[in-house]
């Protein structure tokens, strides 16, 4: 295996981890101990629990290792000698099972240094004294192998780099995105909430996180309006045939919720449709299918292989459908339309449904339910490449509206050496050349990634870096020259003539979910006032002035206006702190002066004290600010508030 | 059977026509010819083809038999004498089996008039004579016994009434209903489609139809945050534990569609929650349920009784949500709560899906999916009658803002007798008088109903009037006192102590696919301008004032106006007439003299020709108008246009 200088880095500091770890619990039984894109880990087997203070003591450990100035030196070996070797260094338990994972063609090696030797293709560094800038950060539990059926080993997480100031900088980082993770800003700020209940992965709009959503989705309506779209809305599943059509059956089945029987279909069936041996053998062809995930699992074999059914027999029913295409396309098709109709673009906010392993889940950016700013356009061949810029430009003006500037574009062709795409050759080409034509305009980087098309065509994709420097995929526009053909849409030609239309189909959000997931890290939770679900707190310094308050709430809301009076009774301080800690934009302070002048004292989240001002001035840049959907002026993004 | 007058006409018209169909087709087998709620049929199996020329056929040999004054005679038997009189007059087919379905202690009667005898217990009008005013009005299939396993006969709808005063009403009114009727309005005005390939009774929201239901949702959606409610987004599936909680689950299990499994249930089960055996288990009781309804419709037994479990033990999964209840109640559940919270008035325009029988659809207003204007009001006791009223008065604005001013109101109680109501007796009681207390107030009619309570409490329904006498049930409030326990809800009080909260369901249209389908049906199309996919069209006299007219309309887009212009080379009359066959609010034709003044000649769909009038002027009654949701200023409604 061939590693960067890093990687090696990172490998040698997992040596020298379990060096650390041997030395302080030589009971323990080890695993693997590989590099990751951002540091290291081991996996290793102890009874002892290990703890924070188990990492001081192993890090402590790791550095005498590493002033010990020990050499990496490496011994290849036979397997028999393998064999004996992990058997001499008591490591057998799980080393002997990945020395069997070696293929026979393949060179077995050792590494050692000092008194720690492991099973190991390399590479590393030369000596245990290049490690000067590490970090333990965490332990986790983790089966052998990924396999919930194995023993929990337990993992523990570091990072190393060439220089401590790296090493500084990348802690820090990891410090600004745990404190801007918006799992837990979702809970601390109430956004949203996911219940077991209904379900993982199933987000539940809380109030405030709905009032983010609607803004989001008023400001692309807006756009969207301007643009020349129409709304639509369609249901959240349809027949199973309309998927075979589309092609989603076969590349969503594995990934997608199974499918909705209607509650009579197999007596339907029966009635209408086909033979009473039909519908047994449907009926069959699905405990088949179940019965082969249980004997897989079980090793039993409890149903004759003859009787299961392929797939796609198998039901007559519905799907959650997880995408919007086809019902849009329903749309087009159900009307005639002529050239001088053209484009149509009809779009949605349309919440789709995917099977996602509960392992991969993750707060609003992974998740099994999700709402797509969807949209697709039928247009004429020579219509594509000005719809696509018009899709970027939609993208464009999203992203620099969230103060989102730093952004790069993929364009994701097909793979030449796979038959997973639907659709003609020459189409590709067209619609491949319609993006990259479209991604040379934007004038910012963009690479072309082969493999990375949608089934049905190319896209541009957005990866977009956030004030912490990660980088999120989020606007998607895809050229489709591909389901036009698979529905036999067409329009009426100037020649009067059928053609056929072709598809663009885009999402600059890509799904409400994730987008507001990354714009909660992105803001760390200090959102815009256009966007902050609530606006204004109004705290009156004590309840003389409560009157006061009121009649300001009551201006506010009816200039429309996110607005609470904080009546409790605490002392100024804590009304203070408290909307600090809600990041409330703006806090207004009423004293009697104030009451009396018809002004208030203004401190904004972004920019601190303003002053008193006449509430009057005050709403009317308010009222400005949220309208023109402004950012907060401020010079570096505001430092998280600590938990 | 003990009749109305206008039921034994109705039943003696039906006789009548018997006796007319046996005179012209004497090979006919008649089954049964009841009266109905609006007149009366009989179905009849005949291999001719009944058509429209026969019904004339039909109508005019019923004058001739109703001319005849027969006496209508009858006479009881015994069973053996009525199996010998259907023999005898050749009606052996069905008659024989409608005399085996009456109780062996129930009175055999026969009823002849003239030469026509017919297996009836009455009752009937004297004479023959006494039908003067009826109308012979379609003929539809119909199986034998509703069983499609039978043979479809043909079955012909008539009408008949008292006077012929009546008669040419209701004829009138069925005329209207049918110009009125909303799928064929959806049809032409492009409202909405339904299509095969996506499932039945499934709404596809066309732009035209989006743009009203969007308004009609910015409408109520303006009216809640004046109220203090809150929006939420939720997901449109849930665990099938949530609705064993809430108790929807029994209660909807035959009218859902099934549930949706996790791909991998049946493993997971296996690995975590239960052993092989219990998932063996599920499964089987899956494919028993399932081949019982095959086995009831063969006769066949091909599996073991013992091997069906009962259906609440069935199944792991997921269920497409009949309602939105439990999520926002999950909402409510996920933060704690103080009574200085109270009322919590959470919204959303949430999609549920039923499960209806493919045969009970009916465009918008009988469907498989729809969005609910829904929220759930969670409160304290103290608070319930006030909540209620607001609740109330937020119908009554829906209502007439739509010109729906002519409406009864509905009490919806529990039935004493049965035990299909969830919660105890006391807080029904409670929940019941909040209910009629809060109904007295609206000083509109109101009934009392036993029996039409929702499963969790009572509820007040709006059952409005449209401008054809038609009634329909839209609008819906209930009081709940039962879910709260089930999902063991509190808040904390002033006391300190935790407290019960109530809640109350409310949906002031009930349904936007429902209530979309009555305001067309309501508005015969016509809609208000506020509501109209195109308000105004713009028409050049020549293509001369094509550029005035491209001017005016980015003038009205720019002021948020929904309109077009007609660039077609038609000639005048015929854009006119297009634009009238849309039925857009207003046409602005635009001549020389117009561009020139800057105005514009307006031709208002309801109030006609209203002349040349300044464009500016024109724009600003027109957005005062919109922005207003004032409706057409007119004397009566309009007339359909006809098809």
């Amino acid at each position: 295996m061939s590693m960067t200088p890093l990687e090696e880095l990172r490998h040698s500091a997992s040596h020298i981890m379990a060096t650390a770890i041997l030395r302080l619990f030589p009971e323990a039984k080890l695993d693997i101990g590989p590099p990751t894109d951002t540091g290291f880990y081991y996996d290793i087997d102890l009874d002892h629990k290990l703890t924070a203070d188990d990492l001081v003591k192993i890090e402590a450990e790791m550095k005498k290792v590493a002033d010990e100035n020990q050499p990496f030196l490496r011994k290849e070996v036979s397997r028999e000698e393998a064999t004996e070797i992990i058997k001499r260094i008591g490591q057998e338990r799980y080393k002997l099972g990945r020395l069997a994972d070696i293929p026979a063609d393949e060179k077995i090696s050792f590494y050692q240094n000092g008194e720690f030797i492991d099973l190991c293709a390399g590479t590393h560094v030369r000596y245990t004294s290049k490690l000067k800038a590490f970090k333990l950060l965490s332990i986790a539990g983790a089966y052998h192998r990924g396999d919930e059926n194995n023993k929990q080993l337990q993992r523990i997480y570091g990072t190393a780099f060439p220089s401590k100031d790296e090493l500084a900088q990348h802690l820090e980082r990891l410090e600004q995105a745990k404190a801007r993770d918006h799992r837990k800003l979702g809970r601390d700020l109430k956004l949203f909430h996911i219940d077991e209940d209904v379900g993982q992965g199933l987000i539940l709009w809380t109030p405030n996180g709905s009032v983010i959503r609607q803004e989001l989705q008023n400001f692309i309506s807006e756009e969207l309006r301007k643009q020349g779209y129409a709304q639509v809305f369609t249901p959240h599943i349809g027949k199973l045939e309309l998927y075979k059509t589309s092609g989603h059956f076969p590349y969503y089945k594995d990934s997608q919720f199974s499918p909705v029987f209607e509650n009579d279909s197999l007596a339907r069936a029966i009635g209408e449709n086909c033979s009473c041996a039909d519908a047994f053998a449907r009926l069959d062809a699905v405990s088949a299918r179940l019965r082969e995930q249980v004997n897989a699992r079980t090793g039993q074999d409890t149903i004759a292989a003859d009787r299961v059914k392929p797939d796609d027999q198998l039901l007559d029913g519905f799907m959650l459908k997880p995408m919007n295409c086809p019902h849009h396309i329903k749309i087009f098709a159900s009307q005639p339309h002529s050239y001088r109709d053209l484009p149509v673009r009809l779009a949605e906010f349309g919440t789709v449904y995917r099977w996602e392993q509960s392992g991969e889940l993750n707060g609003l950016t992974r998740v099994r339910g999700f709402t797509q700013d969807d949209a697709h356009l039928f247009c004429t061949e020579e219509q594509v490449a000005q719809e696509v810029l018009g899709c970027l430009a939609l993208v464009k003006i999203v992203l620099s509206t969230l103060g989102m500037a730093d952004y790069r574009v993929r364009v994701g062709l097909r793979d030449p050496d796979s038959n997973k795409y639907t659709g003609e050759a020459a189409n590709w080409d067209k619609a491949e050349e319609a993006c990259r034509a479209a991604a040379r305009t934007l004038g910012v980087p963009f690479t072309e990634e082969p493999g990375e098309a949608a089934f049905y065509g190319p896209k541009i994709d957005f990866v977009v870096k956030d004030v912490i420097g990660r980088e999120w995929q989020l606007g998607t526009v895809q050229v489709d020259y591909n389901l036009p053909v698979r529905f036999d849409l067409s329009y009426i030609g100037a020649d009067n003539q059928p053609h056929r239309p072709v598809m663009i189909h885009r999402a600059p959000f890509g799904s409400m979910e994730r987008f507001c997931g990354v714009l909660i890290e992105h803001f760390a939770g200090d959102f815009p006032a256009w966007l902050a679900p609530e606006q204004v707190r109004l705290v009156p310094i004590s309840d003389k002035t409560n009157d006061y308050g009121r009649d300001l709430l009551a201006q506010l809301r009816a200039a429309g206006v996110r607005a609470t009076l904080d009546e409790h009774s605490d002392k100024l301080g804590a009304k203070i702190r408290r909307a600090e800690l809600e990041k409330i934009p703006y806090t207004l302070v009423l004293g009697a002066k104030e009451a009396e002048a018809k002004s208030v004292s203004v401190r904004s989240r972004a920019r601190g004290d303003e002053g008193v001002q006449p509430f009057a001035d005050y709403l009317a840049k308010l009222t400005a600010e949220i309208s023109t959907r402004a950012l907060p002026d401020k010079k570096k993004p505001a430092a998280p508030t600590p938990a």
